[in-house]
């Protein structure tokens, strides 16, 4: 089969033709790919930044946002049988160990992250595990909703999360209204019956949101703190759900989470850098959050059969991984660019 | 009556007579004083290091910890009444307000900390309100349970928060055995089936630890990080309790907490300082601690009250308060200094 | 002024002109009242059926859903003033007791129930607490509100509760669409994402939930249990809330419910009726509800002033109170019935 | 092996000689056996009370309350090896179904039950699953434990799922100190701050009851409800657990609890028969309980290991299973009756 694959850090995705994967284990399974996103992530990969951390052998297949169509089933498996319309969540789990009893899958102790530390899904078929696919609705496709399968499942995670504290008479601000902070808008809109403000430097993604349902879009030009406080008759917001986790966002989204309130960490990258003091004497908590689990990803397959949840994407042939990946790094993606076979 | 106030920064205390606190509002309940606990923020406030955040007028009389007995109350004032043996809770709440209504008092809109911000209990009698008297057991003696007022309310308010999701499988850790974690210790074991790690630089406070229960100690000098890790067999906690907050302990116990672990900050003076990726990665969370609410105090006092928390107090007259003072200045109190009229 | 008064039992109410109430405590707020909400239980009470329980002394003002705009204030009230427009929580509460300080007022030791046990708002004014009295939005009328103080407090409270666990995979059925279930079905699409089935009788109360956001009605003609299993691919909801509570629904409820599931009542007359065996082996559970707290009154009306939650009134002049009566008691009246002066 | 087996109901069992079960799916788990719990249950499976229910074909090896050795295992099983020691949850269960992803795994939908609808432990050998086996201490003894396997782990559940709500100032009752009172005694004691108080006919139990931490035993004569009324100050408990469910329990057990409180049904036998105004206007729950969960088992496993739980234990050879049948049918078993190879 078709797999484009890592050759080398510093330079191209290559396509090569590889074997299609087997069953080997009772409880794999493979996936017949319909839809494997492009994600940000991808570019890091071939930048090398991943290469020390996951030990992965070159080359291998990328690629870690896949759904398709169940092609063959170990002999264990009773979830799924040939022809099943899955998505496919991110990790491969053990099962068996503490976190895997409870429902805290991506804490798994024995994990494989298939397209980062073993061959994923930018081909024509992917092996994974019965414990990692989750039916979709007749309604879906596989391409469509391929890239809900960890962006979005990042955004409903940390959404759901921090929607379990809110009422009605809460705010709930999201930092970032781009890739994930979409979903996080819609899931929130969904989940919690709070008043939403989104914060964005960039006003048509504002627009977007308001069209989504926000109830307020807040440019992020310099006085974004000032004005959610002001939404807030000086309070604060009770959640702030960030996106960025950069350029000043950590300390800004503090600065608008109310007393005893939660600002959620989603995106990364500087350093959260706050005084105890102030941690104290309001009772703040910064909370961390990881993409979600199996269960989150079947409840945001609900939402999406139901239409709750919906992601632009562009799509590209397979053989134009290439012209997708730059098209990514060019800044010309509007929402997702995913790879069909 | 006699009262301890404090006429300038950066000068000595002095006892003065003044009026006997009259009953003016509703809720008004004034207390004779049975015992003052002398906390080292009552330094800090000779320091002037409160002045301007509270813009006390001068001169008023300190003392933020308190208990005695009922001396005369309000007209509508119903749960309790002349005579009653009572604790004080540090603040004076509205009841009006989001936060007291929930019953997060210590959240209140319009609160007042007497000796902070108005006349404390160094003093023969105190002004508070129905909304901060805790009755306690007929057991229980004022000049023994004052220290609880504050310390001892901060630490059980924390260790309850914490305790709700420890099992018996799980691990705390608590930073720093001193006056607060003592009482942290306590309500741990009382509260909680985990496994209990106290780390101190002291040999002699983790000896008294683990006297109090304690399942290990470890000295912290240098790699009580490893040692913890090793005691987890390499995972961390699931609840890190830091009462310094300074000297590297916040990252630290950040170190020492496992993945989707807390770590609760009650001790301050540094700044947490996390790689967003950090928090993201292993989800761990960063749980801010204020003072505990009349409801932790009326808790704190049912443990008090059947022996499950003690605390060591070395007593002065009210009239030895510059003693008391100068003692916990030059670290020559054991447990908390107690002033009695 | 006027008042609408109980003079006997078993006989009609009668209109009297009485002093208008005075602020006599500190907390005491007086309403002019708006609009109040005629509601079945005045029907019992006029049957004599809360006599014993209540020791009421005849004469007395009934009416319990009452709003209207704030007329005086005691000397303690701070959280509103003359001229506010508010809804008045049924009770009248303590402040001070256990339940009172953890926001669980309607379980307060010390309360007081106007329309019931004490002067009530089939009147011109009604004294209340400054601890009853919610502001409301600028768009919201008291005359339109009035029935959400009782009615809609008892449906929010409960559709609240049983929100909490609700997931985007989990199904709620409400049994009764009538004036409670109306409210329940309105709070429920705003605080959840499950799937949504209504039980009733009457086709025409189904395609009113269906015009509010249900998705699936079921009459209940007989095989209501049958049809639900069926939506739920046999297993049952996770939840279940029963605003009827008799005719056979309680029993029909609890097969309905879910392994693991709760049956909420709300709605009663029947008794619960059912084999420890069948909860024990489905580990069900049976859970009781009063009406909401303030909190949740607070959180009604935000989410009233939203229009999340909306009302069909049929007014009537303060004078016209037995036609109104009259009218409830024939099934005469659509949504329900509300007094105004 | 030797393994006693179900030959017909109402008939005696017989010690068989039978192939030594083994391997045959990938998570197959061959348990050597070190003790086997004889349970009531044994007793009611003779009776033919399950013979319907579950329609196992006879004869089968009876005893599902089972710990020992691993012997054997599949290709797929990562968490033991042979040797290790271990106790065995009573269901066998998928890893697949919702219930299970949700570490909910007693509500699997596709579940067995060895001893009750496939082979058990009354043998040399069991063949159960990687996902039913616990590691133990290396303390702990299977044949000490081994009653902890079912009867001890539904007391857990409860008594751990009760547990959550209760403070330093709450009640639990205790209804039933027998077999599984006696576990849940233990362990809400090593769970919760809460005032104990246990119920049970005999003044002997009651004894041990408070040898084990109860603080207060009430003689079952009469005026149970009316003592823990007044042990309670007149408000009823927050939790009533009742290991009992016949013979009244139960509208005893809802009377002692309390306005918004839970009363926990796990003995069964009797009908819950309630007025629903009784549920509403107290606000109070009936709460059923199961069997716990594999992470309940891993949980009882550590209260154990450190001697937080214990049981007393009246050991038979397997070859005198008949005795210990006999001897708890007659009453003359103290503690648990356990069969060791």
């Amino acid at each position: 089969m078709r797999a484009v694959q890592v050759i080398g850090y510093h330079q191209d995705l290559e396509m090569r033709e590889v074997d299609v994967p087997e069953v080997s284990g009772p409880f794999d399974v493979i996936v017949r790919i319909g839809g494997a996103g492009v994600c940000r992530t991808d570019l890091h990969i071939l930048e090398g930044q991943w290469a020390e951390k996951t030990g992965v052998a070159l080359p291998y297949t990328i690629g870690h946002e896949n759904a398709g169509w169940v092609h063959a089933v170990g002999s264990a498996v009773t979830n799924v049988r040939e022809g099943d319309k899955v998505i496919v969540h991110p990790h491969i789990t053990c099962g068996l160990c503490r976190a895997c009893r409870t429902g805290d899958d991506v804490h798994c102790e024995n994990s494989q992250f298939p397209g980062v530390d073993t061959n994923g899904g930018y081909a024509e078929y992917l092996r994974t595990s019965a414990r990692s696919v989750v039916p979709i609705d007749d309604d879906l496709e596989p391409a469509d909703v391929a890239a809900l399968a960890d962006a979005g499942l990042t955004a409903y995670h940390a959404a759901a999360k921090a929607a379990r504290r809110l009422t009605p008479r809460d705010t709930c601000v999201v930092i970032g209204a781009g890739g994930l902070g979409h979903i996080g808008i819609q899931v929130m809109k969904a989940l919690s019956p709070a008043q939403l403000v989104v914060v964005d430097r960039n006003p048509e993604a504002l627009k977007l949101a308001l069209d989504l349902g926000a109830d307020h879009g807040v440019v992020a030009a310099g006085s974004q703190v000032e004005e959610v406080l002001e939404i807030t008759r000086g309070t604060g917001a009770e959640v702030v759900l960030d996106f960025v986790g950069e350029g000043g966002s950590t300390s800004e989204g503090i600065a608008m989470t109310r007393q005893a309130g939660d600002y959620h960490v989603v995106g990364y990258g500087e350093n959260v850098d706050v005084p105890t003091i102030d941690l104290i004497s309001a009772e703040k908590n910064v909370i961390g959050n990881l993409v979600g689990s199996y269960n989150d990803l079947c409840d945001l397959m609900a939402l999406a059969a139901r239409g709750a949840v919906t992601l632009h994407t562009q799509k590209y042939a397979l053989d134009d991984f290439q012209t997708a990946i730059s098209d990514l790094d060019a800044g010309r993606v509007r929402g997702r660019a995913i790879l069909t076979p």
